[in-house]
C-alpha cells in the first residue's frame, strides 16, 4: 500500500498536467495530443524529472507499471479508432481512397527507407524509419476535419476512407518490421508469412466477428449486470488484444479489430459514449509516457536536429506527393487538400519508434527524430488545412462517389 | 511490448471471469461482489493458478502491476462511496443514526479484539481483527435495500445515515491500526495524534473542499476539453488520494473525501453516470485480486475453520446487538432490521486484512478468516432482510425523524 501511494502521486501529476496541456492546446485550436506529448517531454527523466517515469532500458517494478499503463492507454485508443471505422467503409472503399492510401503509404516508406539506407544506416533501422513515416493518424485527421466542419466534403470522405486503409497497411508494416527485427535481419519469407497471418487474422476476425457480434448482441440486452454492452466490449478489446499478442502480432491490432467489430453492432454509438471516460482516463498516459522518452539532449549531439528536419521533410513530401497524385484528376486544390490532410502522423509512428527503441533497432537520435516528425507534422497541418478550406469552401460541392 | 501482452491476457481472464460471476450472482439476486471474490479464490495461485497473480510476499515487476491495479480499483470504489454520501447527511446525522453507528462500531471492535487477545494473539493482530469487524459496507447495504425497494423506509434511512458515520469511524480505525503496526506495537499517543490528523484532514478537506468546489464548478463549464467535469473529478480523486498518502493516511480516505466533496456539486449525478465505466473496468480487479490472496489450504490446518466461524459469529453478534440497542425504543422488529441491515461487511474489512497481511501483522489463517467473515456476512443478509421486510412491510409507516 505504501509503494502504491507514490505511484498514485505520479498518476496524479501525469493526469493533471496532461489535461491542463490539453485545455491549453484546445484553446489554441491545436490537437490536444501535442500538449500531452510536450508535457511528457517536459516532466520526463531527461528534462525536469518531475515524475519517476522509467527509461526503456530499466525493467524494475515501477518501470513495468508505467509500461502497462501506457499499453492500456494505447489499446483503448486503437479500440476507439476501430469504433470509428465501419467495416462497410473498408469493404466498399472506393478506388480513389485506395489509390490515395497506397501511394501515400508507399512513397513515404520508400523515401524514409532509401534516405536512411543511403546515409549508411543499417537495414533494420532504415526499414523502421520507413514504417514510422507510413501512417496518417485517423484521430487527428478526423478531429481537424470535424473542427473545420467539413466532414461532409468530397475530399474529407476520400481522406477518411484512405486513412482507414492506411491504418491497416501501417499496422501490417509495424508487424512486419517487428518480426524482421526479432529475426535479427531482413527475412523476406518471414515477412510474407507474418503479413499473411496478419491479413488472415484481420480478415477472419473482422468478417466472422461482425456476424457473431450481430447475433450475440441480441443477448446483451438479457444480461443483468450494469453496463453489459460496455462490459462485453471491454472484454472483447482485452481478449482480442491478448489473442493478437499470443499470435505474435501487436496487441493493438486486436484492440483495433474489436473496435471495428463493435462499430457494426447496434450498440456502436452507445459504446463510444459509454467508453469515453475510460478513454479520457487512460489514453493520456500513453502520450505523456511516450513524450517522457524523448531525450532532448540528443538534439545537441551533432546532426540529430538535422536528421529530425530531414525525416520531417520526407514525411511531409511523401504524403503531399503520394496522396496528391492519388487524387489526380480532381483538380489542383483538391489534390492539395488530400495531400495536406494525410500529412499528420500520430500514434502509429510513436508505436513503431517505441518498439524499435525497445528492441535496440534504432538509436536514441533516430527515435527522437521520429517523435519530432510526429509532433511537427501534426502541428503544421491544422492551420494549413483551415486556410485551404477557407479559400475553397465556396467551391465545394458535396458530391457522391468519385 | 512483449511482456505487457501477457499482462493483457491476465487482465482479460480476470475481467471476463469477474463479470461472468457477477452476472451469475445478479441472477441469483446476490451481491455481485461475492462472485468476484470467489473468482479470485478459484483462479488464484493457491487454487487453480489460472492467473499469475502475485502473492503479497513477492515484489517483482508483475506483482507490483497487480497491486497498482487493485489499488486503483479500490480508490475508484471509495470515490464512488463518497459520491453517494452527502456532506449534509454527515453533518445533520440524527442522534439515532449516530447511536446505531457508534454502538455498531464499538461492540464488534471490542468483541473481536477481546476474543483475539484472550486467546493468546498479539495485541496488533487482535486490534487488526477488531478493526476488520467494524465497517458495514455502504454499497452492499444500500444495494440490498434498493433491491428490496425499501430505501424510503424509516429503518433504511437510519441504516444509511449510520453506515456513513460507520464508514468514517472505520477509516479512522484503519488509519489508527496501520500507524500502530508501523511503530511495532501499541502506541496510544501516536494513535491519538494520527486520529487527530485524520479528523482534521477529513474535516478541513470536506468543509473547505465543498466551498471551493462550489465556486470552482462554475468554471468547469468554461473548460474546453471533453468531459471536463469528469476529468476534474478524476484529478481530485487521484490528488487527494496522493495527499492522504503523503500525510501517512490511507490513500482511499482521500478518494472518499474527493467523492464527498463532489457529491455536493451540481455535477454529482452526471459524475456518477460519467465515471461508471471506469468503475466497471477497474473495481473488479480489487475484489478478484483480494480473493486470489485467500489460501484455502489454511482452512485444512487445525483450527482455522473454527477461527473463521468464531470471527464471523462475533461479527454478526456485534452488529446485531450493537445496532439493535442503538435502535432501542423503536420496537423489536425495527431493532432487528437495524441490526441485520448493518451486518454486511465489505471492502473496508478486506482493506484492513490486506494492510495487516502486507505488514505481517496477521497470519494467513487470520487473513483468510476475515475474508471468510466478509463473504459470509454479506451472503447471509439479503435473504434475512428480505424476510424481515416481507413480514413487516404492511406495518411500515414512512415516518419523519426518529
Amino acid at each position: 500500500m505504501e509503494e502504491t501511494a507514490g505511484v498514485l502521486l505520479d498518476f496524479f501529476i501525469i493526469f493533471v498536467l496532461a489535461k491542463a496541456a490539453a485545455e491549453v492546446f484546445q484553446r489554441l485550436r491545436q490537437p490536444t495530443v501535442i500538449g500531452e506529448l510536450l508535457v511528457g517531454v517536459a516532466i520526463g527523466p531527461h528534462a525536469l524529472g518531475l515524475v519517476d517515469v522509467p527509461l526503456l532500458d530499466t525493467h524494475g517494478g515501477l518501470s513495468f507499471v508505467y509500461e502497462v499503463m501506457a499499453e492500456l492507454g494505447l489499446v483503448v485508443l486503437l479500440f476507439f479508432v476501430g469504433l470509428e471505422t465501419r467495416l462497410d467503409d473498408l469493404l466498399r472503399v472506393g478506388r480513389r481512397s485506395l489509390a490515395v492510401a497506397v501511394l501515400g503509404v508507399a512513397l513515404p516508406f520508400a523515401l524514409g527507407t532509401a534516405f536512411m539506407a543511403s546515409t549508411g544506416h543499417p537495414n533494420t533501422e532504415a526499414l523502421f524509419v520507413g514504417a514510422a513515416l507510413v501512417a496518417t493518424s485517423v484521430g487527428i485527421t478526423a478531429r481537424v476535419l470535424r473542427d473545420l466542419g467539413v466532414l461532409g466534403s468530397k475530399e474529407a470522405r476520400i481522406i477518411l476512407g484512405a486513412a482507414v486503409a492506411d491504418d491497416i497497411l501501417a499496422l501490417l508494416a509495424l508487424t512486419a518490421v517487428t518480426q524482421m527485427d526479432q529475426e535479427g535481419g531482413v527475412d523476406v519469407g518471414e515477412v510474407i508469412v507474418t503479413a499473411a497471418v496478419a491479413v488472415a487474422f484481420v480478415a477472419f476476425t473482422a468478417l466472422v466477428g461482425t456476424r457473431v457480434v450481430r447475433r450475440y448482441s441480441l443477448h446483451l440486452e438479457r444480461l443483468q449486470i450494469p453496463n453489459a454492452p460496455l462490459v462485453v466490449a471491454l472484454a472483447l478489446m482485452l481478449g482480442l488484444s491478448a489473442v493478437a499478442g499470443e499470435l505474435g502480432l501487436a496487441g493493438i491490432i486486436g484492440a483495433f479489430l474489436a473496435g471495428i467489430i463493435l462499430a457494426e453492432s447496434r450498440e456502436q454509438l452507445q459504446l463510444e459514449r459509454r467508453a469515453q471516460p475510460i478513454y479520457e482516463f487512460l489514453v493520456p498516459f500513453f502520450f505523456v509516457l511516450t513524450g517522457a522518452k524523448v531525450d532532448l539532449g540528443t538534439f545537441s549531439e551533432g546532426g540529430t536536429i538535422g536528421l529530425a528536419l530531414v525525416i520531417t521533410g520526407l514525411a511531409v513530401l511523401g504524403k503531399l506527393v503520394g496522396c496528391g497524385v492519388g487524387g489526380y484528376g480532381l483538380g489542383r486544390r483538391s489534390m492539395l487538400i488530400l495531400g495536406v490532410g494525410m500529412v499528420p502522423r500520430g500514434e502509429i509512428g510513436f508505436v513503431v519508434a517505441s518498439v524499435a527503441l525497445a528492441q535496440g533497432a534504432v538509436g536514441a537520435n533516430v527515435f527522437s527524430s521520429v517523435v519530432f516528425m510526429s509532433i511537427a507534422t501534426t502541428l503544421v497541418v491544422p492551420p494549413v488545412l483551415s486556410m485551404l478550406y477557407g479559400r475553397s469552401r465556396a467551391l465545394e460541392v458535396d458530391g457522391g462517389r468519385c
